[in-house]
Formats: structure tokens, C-alpha cells, sequence
């Protein structure tokens, strides 16, 4: 997590702060559609604009960065094309059809009765994530395109980013005549501040905390309000009997080395005992020539000796880079027992020939996303087209998977009648 | 909250129970359709067939009671009609379509992905309440039709009841071949129990407490699971300046009297000023008639001076009893600025002739449920045709407003390929 920075005694307090966007939030609840797309377009445009500004803002960042390894400081880094990529994503969101005001649910009641259930905003969202200027444009413009209002605590290294990108929303909201209050940066930088904050039942309606697990733990111990997890993956791909010894290496290939340091990069590979003799010594050779360390089970170095052991530690490790436990599995059946085990729920995949058994994968598996032979790379809301995404939620409860802006709203029942009563 | 009882030291640990119920779960996951409605049919029979002992159960509980309100007692006891009731709601859910697998998103990707979101099962729910045995069988049997496994704690006062029910239950569960687990009462009787109960992250997936706010506030701050709650309900009806003075009476007179115990019933009455002086007068003398104390706003007063003056703690009250709120508000405005500060989200309800002010009042009021023109009593799953209701959710994540099965479900994103990869 990050450190803490001293509060300052000009910052309003987290509750009045919290306050403020409720205010705001009960306005954007019926603000048209219209508005709320103008706001996201300013937005873009004010980002471009002050470009420069922005540049300098993530500089002065960078140079007080110290102790930090390459994959934060370029997590944190802006550059011309990066920003680009911001103005891009917010004209995009933009342009999601809006989720507010859809019918879910709708039924005549024999009395007459008319019910329908539509998407409504959730309120006041409390986003809590790590130094990535990149996270704080992305959930303002998903947030406001659903209407919500949200208090983003990004990461203490990019405050000087992330409060030039505020400067820009900001503009932006006040050029559709929406209220300043419906982003802003959480003002007091104190833990004290965050754990606050989720504690604000009846002010904030959600929290979305995005990065390590302490970060998780963190918010989930001091929660009041409900959370969505971003929680680790240990994702599986097992292949079966029956797959297809091509596709078998590409996929996990692909699941593995195509950008390692995310949740949904595979971690552990499963191999139907069966074929494991034919599928493996060409496997693990593709692997470690991608640059991947394997560490196997027994069964797997009896085939590939050079396989470095794999302990049970391996089992539930999110290796986040290019290393992957491998393990021979009896069949279908010791596969979902293994998965069962050790899988964090977020994606597992099967490659297979046989429809029989890729079903029975599909039904017993309880993950939030299922695959049969595809990368689970591509469990992502924009691969999935569901515009941009907020996060993979490893919650089962409101939302699971990649979330996009649909998520971010709830429902309210809309009940017409003309004078009905209850007998 | 129930007072506590000592634990037993033959009891398995809350953990062990938990763990127990968590590999039903697993097993539900995936158990057909068929399964699922000959367990419930099954546990209509047991139920028919063991009336004698669970009313004498029944009566034991009840001889043990002392110093508890008539409504208390009410709730607790058990008659042939009611049993009778209980086993007509069984068969009622058994015929519910089933919720699990129905698909809620499905797109076919450029790449030719095919994406499916489906409604699963949520897995493991702990339902805590109090002594009312009736809740005991439709919480059972609600959970089941969705495919979880339930860990219920009703109130210590109802516990041979129950016992004598869960027999039944197991009965019904055995004559379909599915685990015991799969419905259990919390072995352990101890407070400690159930703070041990909702904080069980990654054995319980979902916490409803259902009962007074004692319950609900302690649930709430124990709980590291999510909970869905079911809060008190301070409900309103306005009535506007073009409402039918008839049908006003008629709902204003439903929504108070027609059970003014439960949730949804009308606690605040708020009248556009304009129209004050012809509706007050019948309107109170149809209240006090049905034996309706009303505690009335100075201008309420002004034309209907008998009525006992309301201090501002009238306009947050949850009277649960025949006693109105009654408020002269500045029209439409006035109306959403009151119900703004004080509707606990639950329910809200306009009486008006003016399409374009209803339409205001439905987009602007951001409750679980908003009302034109009918009594804010028919909120409620049966009325809504949800088959039963696990309860009236009043959280805005997951479920809002009456909770059918379709609420017990969550969903996972199933992805079938044919060798995808993420470029």
C-alpha cells in the first residue's frame, strides 16, 4: 500500500467530503443522458488541452519516485501517447449506450398493475487504487457515464498526476453544468482518511479497492459499506485428452506470456494424464523458449526431467510474471478437483475436442468466467465488448468478471397503477 | 436480538458447519433442475406427514415463553392452517422456473467468441432472524430452488420448531439424493457463533439478517461476508394537488391499515398545500375512523386542529402501528425535498392525475421502489409476482427492493472458442 502523507488542516473533513457527493449524486440520479455525455467529452478535450500541464504535473511524480521497481514507474509514467489513450478511452465511454433507465424486468399485473424494474446509479462510489493516472480517468468517465458520483484515492506517488487530471474533469463537468462534487480526490491523504471513508454507511454506497492484497485487506477489514474484490487470480487451463496438441501450446502460450503481470495471465497448467507424455515435452520446450521457468509435479519431470519441482506453494501462487506450475492430472475429474481446490475463481479454461466433457467443465466449474479453448486473457471487458472495464470483480454478488459500466449501476421498480390496493 | 444460549460441547465448530455446507454447495452448483424441485416437493410431504410433532415442538416452545409481546407470540405459533400454509408455499416454489442457467447477456465477438452470462447459484447464504418458524421453510426452501446451500439462525425461543421442521427438511433432502448440508440450523446457539458466522470470507458468500434493527446493526458490524439487508421502512405517499380525493383515501387508508406491522406499510402521508383544505378533513375523519392516531404538521393542524402536533422525530419514524405522519408540503418540490431527507429507500408513493409530475416523482425519488397511484402495501415479491420473497432488500448492490430466487442467483460468463488467443 501506499504510505501515508500527513493530513493538512485546510482539507475538509471525509464526511463533509462525502456529504458533498451525495448532493451530487442525488442530481446526476436524474441527469439526462445527453449532459452526462457533453461532461465526458469536455473532459477528453480538456485533457488534450492541457496536456503539457499534465505532462509537468507526472514529471514532478517521477522525480520524487524513489525505491520503486521499473513496473510501478511505468505504471505511473504519462507520456504524449499515453494520454492520447486517456482522451480516446473517455470519448469511447462516452459513447457506450447509456445503461441508465433500462428495463430489466416488466410485467402486467392481473390488477392491472404495471411493474417495471430499471437501471438506476448506485450513488456515491469510493474508488481506491494504486499510483495509476491511467485508473483515475478511466473510473471517472465509467463512473459519470453511470450516472454515479465518485471520491478516487489513487496512490500517493501520483497525486501531482492525478490532480492535474482532476483540474481537467473538473473543466469538463463544468462545461455540461454538472456539479464539481461528482469527481473528486479524496483531500485528507491520511489512512485514517481511507479507513473512514469505507466506513461511511448510508454516504457511500460502494467501494472498489484495485491493487495488491494489502490494499484489499486493508479495505475489506475496515469496510462498513459494500465492496467489490479485485482479488487475485490463480487461473487455470487444463487440457484434456481429446484437445487439439496445437492449440493446446498456443493457448497456454498466449495465457501465460502475453502480458504476465495481469490477474488473468495463466498460472497453473493442468495436463490430462492420458496425453501428458505426448503434450508435455513440446509444451514446456515452447514455454522455456518464451522465456517461462516451469515448475512441474512429479509426473511432469518424469517427462520433462529438467522441469524444476514444483511445491504446493506453487499450487496457489499468482506468479504475476513468466514462471508456471504445470501438474498431471487424472482426467476431467482430477482436473475440477485441483481446480476446486486451489482456483481464486476468477478464470479457468479447458481445451478440448469432446463437447461432453468441455459441458461438464462449463457446469461444474464456479468461476466467474468459464473457457473452452480460448486464452483467458481475453476474460476483459473490452475483449468480452462491453465498452471499457473498471476492474474484474472476484466478488459472486453484484457484479463477477469484467465489469463495465452496467455494473456500475443498480435497479429501482417503477410501479404504475391507477388506484389498486392491497386486499 | 434473541438472548443467548450456552453451546454445546457436542456441536461441530461454526467453521466445520460451515465447511460442511460449502461442499453442499459445490454439489448444488451443478444438481439439475429436477433434483432441486423433488427435494422441495418432498419436504411439502414431510412436512404434511409430521404435523403432530412439529406442533407439539411447537407448543413447547411456546410454554417456555414468558414476558413477550402478543405479536411476538403470534409469529412463533403454528396451527394445522398454518402448516397447511407452509406446505402450499413449498409446492408454490417447487413450480417457480428455475433461476440457475438462465442465460442474461450473450454476444458473439468479431473473433468469433461466443459469451454467455448465466445465473448460477450464489453458493453458501446464512440467513439469521428471529423466533418465526415460517421463515425457517421459505428461507430453505427459496435457497434451494436457486441451487445454495443455507445455514439458518432463527431466534432462540423458536428452536424446537425449527429442529422439528428441519427433520422434515432433511427428509425432503434425502428422498432426492441430496446432502443434509445442504440445509442446516447453526449448531452452535451462542452470540459468538454468529459473529463467527458472517465473518467466514470464503465459506459464506451471502449474510440476510431479517429482523429488528438490533439484529440488523449487529449483523452488520460483524459481517466480512455481504450482506443484504432488510431495513426498517419509513415509507411515504404524496398527495398531489391533481389526485383523485377519492382514490387518495382509499390508498392513504390501504397502505396504513391493511397490516401496519410490516415494512411497507405507510408511515408519513405528505399533501401539496394547494390542496390541503379540501382533502385534510375527510381524509383524517376516514383515518381516525379505522382507529388511526395521526400527529399532524402545524398547517395539517390548521385545518384539522383535533390532530396531535408531530415533533421531528414523527418524520423519521418506523411506527410499525396504526399512527400517521401527516405534512403539508409546498407541492411536488416540497414533497422529493422531504422525501429526500427522510425515505429510508424502501418505498415511496404519488397520487396524482398529472402524467408529467408523476413522471418527475419516479425519476427523481431514489427508492427501492416508487409508486403512482397504488398503496405502497403491494411492494412485496408475492404482489410483484416473484413467487415468494426472501425478504425486501433496502442495500442498493445485488438486490433492491423484494428479493425472489432470481435475487438468491448470482451469474458466470461462460466462453466458448474455438483457439482464441489475446493479441
Amino acid at each position: 500500500m501506499n504510505r501515508p502523507t500527513p493530513a493538512s488542516p485546510a482539507t475538509r473533513s471525509v464526511q463533509e467530503q462525502a456529504r458533498d457527493a451525495r448532493q451530487a449524486a442525488s442530481i446526476l440520479h436524474h441527469t439526462p443522458d445527453d449532459a452526462r455525455r457533453a461532461a465526458l467529452r469536455a473532459m477528453a478535450t480538456a485533457i488534450g488541452d492541457r496536456q503539457e500541464e499534465i505532462l509537468r504535473a507526472n514529471r514532478q511524480d517521477l522525480e520524487c519516485l524513489t525505491d520503486r521497481p521499473a513496473a510501478f514507474r511505468d505504471r505511473l509514467t504519462l507520456t504524449p501517447p499515453r494520454i492520447a489513450g486517456l482522451v480516446r478511452a473517455l470519448r469511447e465511454i462516452a459513447e457506450l449506450p447509456d445503461p441508465v433507465g433500462r428495463v430489466v424486468d416488466s410485467r402486467r399485473r392481473p390488477d392491472g398493475l404495471e411493474i417495471r424494474r430499471i437501471r438506476v446509479p448506485i450513488g456515491v462510489i469510493a474508488m481506491i487504487y494504486e499510483s495509476r493516472p491511467n485508473v483515475t480517468v478511466d473510473a471517472a468517465g465509467l463512473c459519470l457515464r453511470a450516472g454515479n458520483a465518485v471520491i478516487l484515492r489513487g496512490g500517493a506517488e501520483s497525486l501531482r498526476s492525478d490532480q492535474a487530471l482532476l483540474g481537467a474533469i473538473h473543466a469538463g463537468l463544468a462545461a455540461a453544468g454538472l456539479p464539481r462534487a461528482a469527481v473528486t480526490l479524496l483531500e485528507r491523504r491520511d489512512y485514517d482518511a481511507i479507513r473512514e471513508l469505507v466506513g461511511l454507511h448510508g454516504l457511500v454506497d460502494l467501494v472498489i479497492p484495485r491493487g495488491g492484497e494489502p490494499l484489499i485487506r486493508f479495505v475489506a477489514e475496515h469496510a462498513r459499506v459494500p465492496v467489490l474484490r479485485h482479488e487475485k487470480g490463480v487461473t487455470h487451463l487444463f487440457i484434456d485428452r481429446s484437445a487439439d496438441p496445437e492449440m493446446a501450446v498456443r493457448l497456454a502460450l498466449n495465457a501465460k506470456t502475453n502480458r504476465p503481470s495481469t490477474c488473468n495471465a495463466l498460472e497453473t497448467l493442468l495436463v490430462d494424464r492420458e496425453v501428458a507424455d505426448r503434450i508435455l515435452p513440446p509444451l514446456v520446450a515452447a514455454l522455456r523458449e518464451a522465456g517461462v521457468e516451469v515448475r512441474g509435479c512429479p509426473a511432469t519431470r518424469a517427462h520433462v526431467p529438467e522441469v524444476r519441482p514444483a511445491t504446493e506453494e506453487d499450487w496457489s501462487a499468482e506468479y504475476l510474471d513468466l514462471i508456471l506450475a504445470v501438474r498431471v492430472v487424472d482426467g476431467l475429474e482430477g482436473a475440477l478437483a485441483h481446480i476446486r481446490a486451489y482456483s481464486t475463481g476468477l478464470a479457468d479454461g479447458i481445451v478440448t475436442q469432446d463437447r461432453e466433457r468441455a459441458e461438464r467443465f462449463v457446469r461444474e466449474v464456479d468461476s466467474a468466467a468459464v473457457l473452452v479453448n480460448a486464452s483467458t486473457r481475453l476474460v476483459d471487458g473490452g475483449e468480452f465488448g462491453l465498452g471499457a472495464e473498471v476492474g474484474i470483480s472476484t466478488s459472486r454478488l453484484h457484479a463477477r468478471g469484467p465489469m463495465g459500466v452496467e455494473d456500475l449501476t443498480t435497479t429501482k421498480w417503477v410501479v404504475w397503477g391507477s388506484g389498486q390496493v392491497r386486499a
